[in-house]
């Protein structure tokens, strides 16, 4: 990897199925190799970016889509970028492929619905179950299954170490372009 | 300066005023000396992440949140970041700094309306006389002096070289936080 090769992976899945975890797992990794990197992270730009959009379907897609344009700011500046996102539709990925192809992987961090809701890291699932937050992904919201990824991680059979470790291999052996 | 110490160099000014080519010039410098750097220039926000918006006083106002926003993304990440928006307006530069502050310098690339139209870069003033460009800064929408810049280049009076050794020399003389 080089900094001329920059490249943007993108990290999907549940609420609560390891992305921001794993997503700071490879930025360690890619900085300690010596690379910059751009970390864009869902709760981040809702807060600034992306501040006063909800989570109606326009407003999911014009967060991503925004998502992906500051990625793509990144990627122009020879950054490397670790984005997490829900990303819950197929169309969502498309937007953002859309934006960013082909300079992105695409990396499902996969783990039953049952398995996020136990976990449940920041009360969302347990905000949704008592009606606090609406339009939850899994719960009132849907996530796509998706029909492709580069990578996927399944984060309840397998340690998050395991799962860091796969990853930091797959951005190893990206091809350079 | 060092990596731990990320900053945000905000260049506003006119077009035609020399931004972009100083933004250029201490980008290229920064790199040089080992600093990632991610690069923010109003053309390109507006092709992308800010599609969509257009030249009222609203639109601009969140066209250059959007950007203090990215911007800040970057400073979260540990980067330098190189911003070049004409800014127009004393309320759009608090704005800004309201995201920012204490991050921040502002560097006014200032040369005289008069100037900037007889070089038009872009054909832009060629384009607000002729009535094809609506809402251009210094000719049908205000450009506000600054009370207030970090640096001011003056880019009528000096060579371009010479104003980029004094930006480089000014971001070298940022105290470390």
């Amino acid at each position: 990897m080089s900094i001329s090769h920059p490249h943007i992976f993108w990290l999907f899945g549940l609420s609560g199925a390891g992305k921001s975890t794993l997503a700071e797992h490879l930025i360690k990794h890619l900085r300690c190799k010596g690379h910059p990197v751009l970390a864009l992270d869902g709760d981040d730009l809702r807060a600034g970016l992306c501040k006063g959009l909800g989570f109606s379907d326009e407003d999911r897609s014009e967060n991503l889509r925004r998502a992906a344009e500051a990625a793509h700011l990144g990627l122009r500046s020879g950054l490397y970028v670790v984005a997490s996102f829900i990303t819950p539709l197929e169309s969502h990925r498309r937007l953002v492929a859309g934006i960013l192809n082909p300079n992105i992987s695409f990396i499902h961090i996969s783990a039953p619905l049952e398995i996020c809701r136990a976990r449940d890291v920041k009360g969302l699932y347990a905000g949704a179950k008592s009606g606090k937050v609406s339009q939850m992904t899994g719960v009132s919201s849907g996530f796509e299954d998706p029909s492709h990824a580069d990578l996927t991680l399944t984060t309840a059979q397998q340690s998050i170490e395991n799962c860091g470790d796969q990853l930091a291999g797959f951005a190893h052996r990206l091809p350079p372009r």
